[in-house]
């Protein structure tokens, strides 16, 4: 399938808000209409690759005959100075992608790269635990993102509000005087069920403490999330757990902490700052000494 | 004016990445259709307050008649436990539209907060220079997010490629047997004249060395971006224009580096992370112990 | 949550194409611009009810402050004569909402209707399987029609292309000489893998007879579709699977075979036909006789 | 012109809702990204064409390159067993088409054969009638549906509110005391004289029983649309008018009654059904046997 | 039906590209945000109003709590100095809306006074022909546009090239050697009658001279468009065709020809320039005197 | 860049108003589907060229294999009988795409001439003034036409409400008491500032009087709008000046004054009517006499 077809009005909103009213003026201004151009990107720092689709349909919205060739894959491992891409195309059309094209390799890849490192931090310590992001997406590029933690090795957990269930403590209050989360998780076993054919709906209960734990335990939780949970408690969460349910660590896992908790035991660690403090991995483009030499410009 | 009226389409993309295609199925099963609910939203860490018209929005878009109502602008200094909105709400309506209200608010406060923190590094330090952001934003977001640097005590710089001209190397190469640098500039000149009935479009030259300093400055060159030079040069540079043209110190300025380029003495300082690297400020919603009783799940 | 806010569009869509260039030009000639009108929506025949927020929403497209009254929610059983829906509007745009209100009822209503039928068919036949629809949908209308499924007490099964796998036999081919089912389903088991933090994503493998299923069944499949199989090999195939995987009968399901295949003892019966077969339901709009007596037209 | 033009958006919201967040997961999971394959669209009962545009369409959409060939036109004559349409592409695009392609077709060729078996019918009754559709569609589809009907044989009918008038019983109540069909009709010719230029704007009255049929004809209606009468009013309807307007039975009229509906005389038999309520037309799509054979998957 | 409903978008478009990125700067720097006013649109010329819908649409949808008022009917003559519509509003948000609302009336206002003033310029001369506008549109405004030519009293002739056939010189070129005008209109009817229902599509035939005349005529062509004749030549059409047809003036008719063209007895004369090249009616809006006192800025 | 890439939307909505819900119906009726056409557009009277690119646009989008070459480029001055572009395609598409096509050339060109003949007038009185447009565009399409004035010679003064400052007499009422022009200026200093990078937003003061442009020479305005002045009352508002600032003079500035006003020796004249007013460029569409031999219709 066509790469670009779910991207391309994502790329395309990118471009617009670039180009603007004018586009680009400076182009305009200083390179003849029909020049040519054969530049590549360059990764200025090791780390993983993401966001290769998106910014390869950035050069070929503003160029249909570009030549765009791909020299890495999404979720391969660069090193600085490492030719991810080759663009032959119009210069002005060439220079007017840029920008659009290097930002979203750099965002996406700062967030593969954040989650490779986290998966290496779990793995170094021994751990088995898988690393997760959550919904603290930036607005408008959730899919783009969750799919960069997956280049990274990380699982995407939910896509939105529709494709497992959470119960928080926001739902719970409502069932304190009428079934607690027993009470809570029939109701959305009844509600999971109408939805399920075959497969299943995760259902998580957040829990803060170990007696919530124990609550949700005998309720017959089957995945849990321990929220904000010190390393001694979430290593006795485990204990108590005793594989009956999946045990997911969430809330305040710094990098230094990561190890420790990798080795609790538990079965995910989820880390909001995969998506939204990751910080960008740097990337330029370099266009080819041997540009093709310019006509006076008309 | 309706601060929604440019933000909605915005934050509807949010809601509607959010949402899926079932909506929020955790409230559907366990929050009875018309339940009300009263929340707050509360800053978690000091920081600069940015993004609040999009949260606002949010709730509005699913509840058309939520009350919300803003306790701190944007712009705003916070302190950890800063109540900033308070919404009331159907309950469903108000937890589908926490997640994106709360992306908005600390991705924008995040980079407030970093543009802050900078600004204030430099008028400890003694320098006069102004902190700008650049155009390497997420893509889909450069308007708010360079409204964030606003709120953070920053410049925009260009919004796009078409409102303000950017000599770089790759324009440069193109002039090398042909005038180099003053004849760039001159071609720009020309057709900004075109656009201009008044005010002026900016004309900024990137320059590498302080040989193409010199060059642009004997070419009337009015505003020079010093593209990734040690201080030492800056210092040099600035020494060298005395005063003939605006100076802008871009690429490679770490925090560490903030102090000592102010120093040089240069007026604007450009700065990447703000907008491509600035981590989240957190935010979390909170829902009052004084829920009105709910009536039994139908 | 608001229910319109993600039906909107769809809504609107449908109004638009009604509307095309000029509007209601009938109701334009006939009706003063300022008329008030009260009416009712009645079911005109038996059935089960979906499709209300669609049709609230289109008189509340055109008519801001029309008041509009459900007197029956979806999934109800409708009798004859039953008003389910009360408006009071303008009334040209009264008029000009109700054919699209209405086509939202039939299309809905009439698909909840088949799949009450097949259910109810499957509980007098004394079966246990859930009725499930397909991805057989009309285009535009996919989420809309899968949830008047679950209306009429029907699963929705897959709702696209990434919710669930479905290794069919295109996929199988390429399997032929490299692993057969066994090694497709390792495959699409590592890919599953990499989706998932604690739910499971469907994983189904369709067989077209019983060699294919013991197939199946020995690389481990957990839910496998017998796809176009007379009732006594359907049978035969939960005897043979012996509850090893849940069973999907598909394909060839007449109304008439219903009940014998439901008597096999398969888990699931998937019916292409609720959804692009499954004829209207009949609703009425009715104005009410005491309509505000009306000013001259002017 | 490229037939896809206006079809376009419609087929890329059918393909967007079936790929969702993550496009074909099966396909990905199972299927090397570059394989390539052919494939045929076979129709498995006999029919009348319809949709093979859309269908078209949806291949190109997901692969540019494809190469698709129609082997029968719209409207043509099915016999079970036919190919239709053959398409080489990629494998993934070609499998991620499948579904939305022969939704498009199943469903509009469902209507174009229910169509011209009406049309049979009142033929082989010895009638003339013209069978026409209604307004009574598919939200989003109302075009294509409409066409649909053509390929059949049948006419469009108003293609929405504002190509033609239809006077009925809600607006001839604001006239009961005003002048009644009469002076409706005349407001309407007021307004559509308007409207006109040489052409004429159909204004169609629908009366309930024969005393309103007369008062129809006095006031000089050109066009009389017959709501829900038995055969034998009909018959006398088509007497009373002697000619002197066109006559459109309309409402209940069952497949069994289409005979002796159209040896009643009458000029159109209107059937909503025809939209709302054909089953579809079935087809498969079969990749060939020699299908080029696979690399390893990568 | 609420008039803003298709207009929306339309207006929301205007908005948008006069909003630009950061909205209206002067206002935000010069006006407090909570600052109400009152304002009046004054018509600055006489002549015929059109576009009031799209003037009240544009207030509203910056304010949603505008008070909007319209002193005035579109259709209406208006005498410079007219107080045409009130609005009561946010001042920032009414001062956004103003230009946006002022174009839409200004350019409508002006199509409906230049035809207004075409059919003044035919009854003065006697005629009875009836005033038409064309194809000849501002992009993205036909609508529009048409309903503001029916404002002033004209024709809206074909909105499209779906709703009427007008067989011109290039489609009869085809017919050259195949039958001419009559193989053309016959195969036009033959195809007219497969979309009609009992109204007529309108087929008209340009042509060029008298022999074409004839040859329409003999083709039994009930509408006959007469393209760029002198007016001794179209008074011989008249003659020649002798009511056979409807005739249709067309191309070259300036103000100053118009009376002779309409004094020979053509049915219609149709007017590119009522929609391309009519001058815009000059509105302005004025700030109430009485402005609310207003808080110090903040 | 792909030209066509921001112009795509705008020329696609033209095209779509015209095809409507069914397209062009006269060549589906008279024109085999597969006939190829030559063509040419002639300019019919002289001007100066402007909307080539949405004239090719509209021809490719209809026929993507279209081949379309431009004979004269935006700016061109143009002779009654230039051809201007060729166009080989698909016989349909093309008449499709014609009339959008010379609907966008006639509008868009006759801006662009009567802006050329307004600066050719200011030339030959041997002033200097520049001739700019205003915001009095078309609702839809402001850049296009902006681009077209610059086409003509002129400067595109505000492309809207964020690129640029005004004070007008609104904005002043408001600092009546509160320091009047000088307190105003100040305040928008003060916000321009904030959103400056080194080139400068145009700050302009709308001034009616002599008084008033004392007043604002006296708060350092540098460009001052003088509105609605005569043209002695311009002269003296140039003497006092004295070239402290830029000077533009706009409003009832006709034709006739046009040259009287650049001998003042103002900096600007700015002119609605060249957007709201210019009447159309006449061009029309001429086919090949050589086209290629028909088939049959099938």
């Amino acid at each position: 399938m066509t790469p670009s077809f779910s991207l391309e009005s994502c790329v395309r909103a990118a471009l617009e808000e670039d180009l603007g009213r004018l586009g680009d003026i400076t182009s305009t201004a200083l390179i003849p209409a029909d020049t040519r151009a054969a530049a590549h990107i360059i990764a200025r720092e090791a780390g993983t690759l993401a966001g290769m689709d998106a910014a390869m349909t950035a050069f070929r919205l503003l160029d249909a005959d570009a030549q765009v060739t791909a020299n890495a894959a999404d979720g391969a491992s660069l090193h600085a100075g490492d030719k991810i891409l080759s663009v032959k195309s119009n210069a002005r059309a060439l220079l007017a992608a840029e920008r659009a094209a290097l930002n979203f390799l750099s965002h996406l890849s700062g967030i593969a790269t954040e989650t490779a490192e986290a998966v290496a931090a779990v793995r170094v310590a021994g751990g088995t635990a898988r690393i997760c992001c959550t919904r603290k997406t930036t607005p408008g590029l959730r899919v783009l993102e969750k799919q960069a933690v997956m280049r990274g090795g990380g699982l995407p957990h939910r896509f939105g509000l529709d494709d497992a269930m959470l119960i928080k403590d926001n739902h719970l209050a409502l069932y304190a005087k009428r079934g607690g989360i027993a009470a809570a998780l029939k109701a959305a076993h009844a509600s999971a069920a109408a939805l399920n054919s075959g497969g299943s709906i995760a259902i998580i209960v957040e829990v803060d403490d170990l007696t919530q734990l124990q609550e949700a335990l005998e309720a017959g939780a089957k995945h849990i999330l321990l929220d904000n949970m010190d390393t001694a408690t979430l290593a006795e969460a485990v204990r108590l757990t005793a594989s009956r349910a999946l045990l997911e660590a969430s809330g305040g896992i710094t990098t230094e902490r990561l190890a420790e908790v990798a080795r609790t035991g538990v079965d995910f660690i989820s880390l909001g700052r995969l998506t939204h403090s990751a910080p960008a991995l740097d990337f330029s483009l370099e266009m080819e000494a041997a540009t093709p030499p310019l006509a006076a410009h008309r």
